[in-house]
C-alpha cells in the first residue's frame, strides 16, 4: 500500500475535477488565480478584481491573515480583509481564495471564502489539516518550502482522510542553496504530481521565483509542464504594496501574460 | 534595529537563565533532558524516569501529542499520555517537558507539563507561538528543519513579544541533501546562538542524526560547542519503540554517555 | 562592475549566437541535442544518429570519457568512443558533442568533436576551463550540481576571458533535499540566464529529472521558459544501457517529444 | 560488497595510521594543521611557521595554487609559493601541506610538499585523484561542498585503488540553505567516517563556518566528536589577508584555542 492511499493515482485513475464558480480545476482548463499578496484598501481591491476579471482571471486571491516571519511585520486586516474580499467578489463575480492560518479563524474564513488556502508554513499543521478536512470547501494546499513530494501528498491525505476530496495542490518553490531566486521553483513536481496522484496541481511562480521578471517565463513553463492552473500576485502598484511587491505583476504585465498564455494553452490542447 | 530585538544579545548582554526543578538552563550547568520519543506504557515510563534520574538526568521528555507525517501513523496517547508523564514525575521527581501541537490543547498540556515544547514543524505556527507567549511556562522552541538561524530567532521573538521571557532554543538538525543522517546537525548554530542571543540553547542529537551510533559523539560535540543542555531519546527497548526507535539509546548507553560527559564538562569549566 | 563582466548582458546587450553545422544557438531556433549517455557499440550509434536526424535532431551527443562516482563503474571507451562518434557523424551528418574530463585528453577530443562539453563535476575545474578557453571550439558548460547562477556565470567567464566567446550554458538540475527526482531542475535559471547574460542556454531534462516519464514535460517547460535548446538522452534500448538508462528515452518517445515541441515552439514564436 | 571496498571499515577493521614528520594521524593524537589560506610574503610565512610550531602546531598549511571562483581573483604565487613553504619548513621544522589543483603541476608540488591536499572543488576530479593515487604522498582529501558521505568515500576509493593507502579525509562544511555561516559544518560526518571507514578524518572549521568567532567552538566540537586532527587558518594579520581573512584566526587566538584543546583532549583520552 502506498503511504498516501487516497491521494494516489492508483486509488483513483481518473483526474479529480473541482468546480469553483464557472471554472474547473483538473479538466483541461487553465485556471487563473490572481490578486494581491495582502488585502489592503477595499476600493482598490474591488477595482483590481474587476480589472482581473476583464483580463480573463477566474479566481481572486488576497490574504487577510498573513503568516509573517517577524512579529513586527504587517499581519493583514483579519476579518475586515475578508469583508473586502467578499465585496470584491460581488463587484467582479470572481470567487475568492484566502488563507486560513489559525484553526480558531476557520469558521470566520468559511463565511467569506470560496476556496480555503493552506499556506506553505502550515502544510504540516496537522490539526488545521484535519479541520479543513471536515469542511466541504475546496482546499488549495501549498507545498511546504522544504517538503518532499511524498510529505506533500501525505499532507493532502490528512484532508482526504477527513472526507473532503476537493484538494488542489500548489507548487510554490522549495528552499535550496540558490539565493538569486527567493525559492527554487520545482518544475518537476508538476508532472510528478500528475503521475502520482489524481489531484489537480497549480503553480505559484510569484513565490516560486520572488522576482517579477521571472514570473511570466516560469508561469509559461508550469503550463507547458501540465499545471492545471496558475496563481499570480498582481497589485495595482507593486512598488507600494505592503507585502511582496517585488514579486507582483502590475495589471498591464498580467494582461501581457494572459496574451502569451492563450496560444500556449491552445498549442498544448488546453483552454483558458 | 535588529529584526529580533528582544532575543538579541545587544538588548540583553547577560545570559538569560531559566530554572526548572533543581536545574538551571543558561548558567553553566549542562542540563540533561531524556526520555522516550512517545509516551507508551505508564509503568514503563515511570520505571524509566526513575532510572534516568539515577543516571543523572534533570528533565523527563515524552510525547503525548505526536505530529506525524502520515495520518495513519501512531498519533500519541493525548491526555492519557500527559497523565502518565505526571505519574512518572511523581515517581522520579523529574520535571517533564512535552510537546503542544494544537492551540486547543494548550490549557490541557499546561495542567501537566513543566516545560512546553514547540516542535520543529510548528516553529512558524505563529498563533501557537503567540499563545505560549502569554503563558508563564518555559518554552523549548525547536528549530524548524529548514529554518535559518534568523527565522528561528524571529520565532522566539513572537514568544518574547508576548511577555514570556523563558525561551530555550533547541537545535535538532536541518534538512540538506545528505541522506546518510536523518538531518544534518548544525553544530555552528550552537555558538552562533550564544553570540547573537542571550537565550539558552540545547541540542537534540537524536533527531539531529537519526542514528543511534552517532548520538553520543554529536552530544559530546554539542557540549564542546557550548550547548546549555542536551535532549536525548532513551527507550527501555529501542527496537520495540512505537516511534523513532532507531535513534533512541537504551538506558545502558545513556549511562555510558553520562559517564563520558562528566569529565568533558569539567574540562570545559562546566558542571552537570 | 559585475563579477562576470564578459558574460554579462550589460557588456553585450544582444544575444550571442553560435553556429554549429546547420543549426544556431541563441537566435530563436530550438536546437535539439540527442543521443546516448555513453557511446557503446559503433553500429548502434551510427544507426541511432541516422534515426535522430530523421526525427529532427540537430546535434548528436555521446560520452566517450565518463566521470563516474565510483572507480569501478564503466569509464567509457576513450578514444575509440570518439572514433565511433566521428563515424556516426559521417553516417548522419549531425555534428557531435562530447565531454572532456581530463586536460590531457583535450587535443584528442578536439580531433573528433564539434562541440566540447564541460560536465557538471568539472564546472569549477579551472585549469580545464582555461584550456578550453584557448580553443576556438564551442563549449557547452553544464551547471555544477551545487553551483549558484553567479558561480556558473563566473565559470563561463574563465572561458570567455581566454578569448573563446562561443560558450553555451546548460542547466541540468541542482542538488536539493528532494529525492523523488535525481536532481531538482531549476527552471528559473533559464530566464535568469537570459536576463543576466547574452549567452545561449540549453536544458538537460534527462539529468535534471532522472526519470524517463518526467523528461518530456520538463523539456516542454524549458522551451516555454525560453531555453535555446534541449539535450536529451536517447538510447535504442534504454533498459539495457550501460549508463543512465532509467532516464533515457527510446527513439519512439523521442519522436513523440519532437511532435509535441513543434506546435509549442510555433506558439512561442520560435522554430525548430 | 560495499561500493567503497578499500575505504570501508569492513575491509580493514583497525584504524589506518599515517605518519608525517613527528606526528601521526589516526592513532589518538590530535594533529594540528595551521597556516594562512594563501602563501603571501616569504618572511611573514617563515615567522608565522616558527610561531605556530611554538604554539604546538604539527603541520604548516598554505596555498600556492588557489582555485578561485572568479578568474579575476588572486590565483596564488604558484611555484614561488611552494618555495616559500619549503623555506618556512626549514625555518620551523614543520612538514607542509599544500593544494594541487592542476594535474600538470603534480610533479612540481611533490618536490616541495609533505602532504598533498585535494580541495573541495576537485573531490570529483577523477583524473587528478587517479594521479595522486600513483604517488606515495599522504593525501588530504577534502569533502566536496555538496558531496554525500558515500561520494566522498568513493573519491577516496579512487586514490586507494591506485595503490596509495595514505588518505586523510577532511570535513569542511557542506552547502545548505543556511547563509549565516559560509558552509554548514557537518559534525555527524566525523563519527560517521570513523564508523564506516578506517581512514583518519580531520576537520576544517575555518571553511566549515566562515566566521572567525565560530572557529574555536566548532574546532572543540570536532575534537569531541572524534576528529583525528584540525586544520585552522591562521594569519598574522587576518584583516589584511589576500584570501579568506574573515575566517582566519590571528596567532594570539590560535594560542588560546590550543590552550582550550589541551584539557579537552585529555578529558577524551587523547593527546596533542
Amino acid at each position: 500500500m502506498l503511504p498516501y492511499e487516497l491521494a494516489s493515482r492508483e486509488s483513483r485513475p481518473e483526474n479529480t475535477t473541482i468546480n469553483v464558480g464557472d471554472c474547473c480545476f483538473g479538466a483541461g482548463q487553465l485556471v487563473m488565480i490572481a490578486g494581491p499578496c495582502a488585502v489592503e484598501d477595499p476600493d482598490m481591491l474591488a477595482d483590481l478584481a474587476v480589472m482581473l476579471r476583464g483580463a480573463g482571471a477566474h479566481v481572486l486571491r488576497g490574504g487577510a491573515y498573513k503568516p509573517r516571519t517577524s512579529p513586527y511585520s504587517y499581519p493583514g486586516l483579519g476579518e475586515d480583509g475578508l469583508k473586502h474580499l467578499a465585496r470584491a467578489r460581488d463587484a467582479s463575480g470572481l470567487p475568492v481564495i484566502t488563507e486560513v492560518t489559525d484553526i480558531r479563524d476557520l469558521d470566520t474564513v468559511c463565511k467569506y471564502a470560496d476556496i480555503l488556502q493552506i499556506g506553505s508554513r502550515n502544510m504540516q499543521n496537522f490539526p488545521l489539516l484535519r479541520e479543513v478536512g471536515k469542511t466541504d470547501y475546496p482546499v488549495l494546499l501549498k507545498r511546504g518550502f522544504s517538503a518532499t513530494i511524498e510529505e506533500w501528498l501525505l499532507a493532502a491525505e490528512y484532508i482526504l482522510a477527513g472526507g473532503n476530496h476537493r484538494v488542489i495542490l500548489c507548487e510554490r518553490g522549495i528552499r535550496t542553496f540558490e539565493n538569486y531566486t527567493r525559492n527554487t521553483f520545482d518544475i518537476s513536481a508538476v508532472p510528478a504530481i500528475k503521475h502520482l496522484s489524481h489531484l489537480p496541481v497549480v503553480a505559484d511562480p510569484s513565490h516560486g521565483t520572488g522576482r517579477r521578471e521571472l514570473v511570466a517565463p516560469v508561469a509559461r513553463a508550469a503550463v507547458a509542464a501540465g499545471a492545471d492552473g496558475l496563481m499570480i500576485e498582481v497589485h495595482p502598484n507593486p512598488d507600494q504594496a505592503l507585502s511582496d511587491g517585488y514579486q507582483s505583476l502590475n495589471p498591464v504585465d498580467f494582461g501581457r501574460l494572459m496574451d502569451e498564455l492563450t496560444p500556449l494553452t491552445a498549442a498544448l490542447g488546453r483552454h483558458m
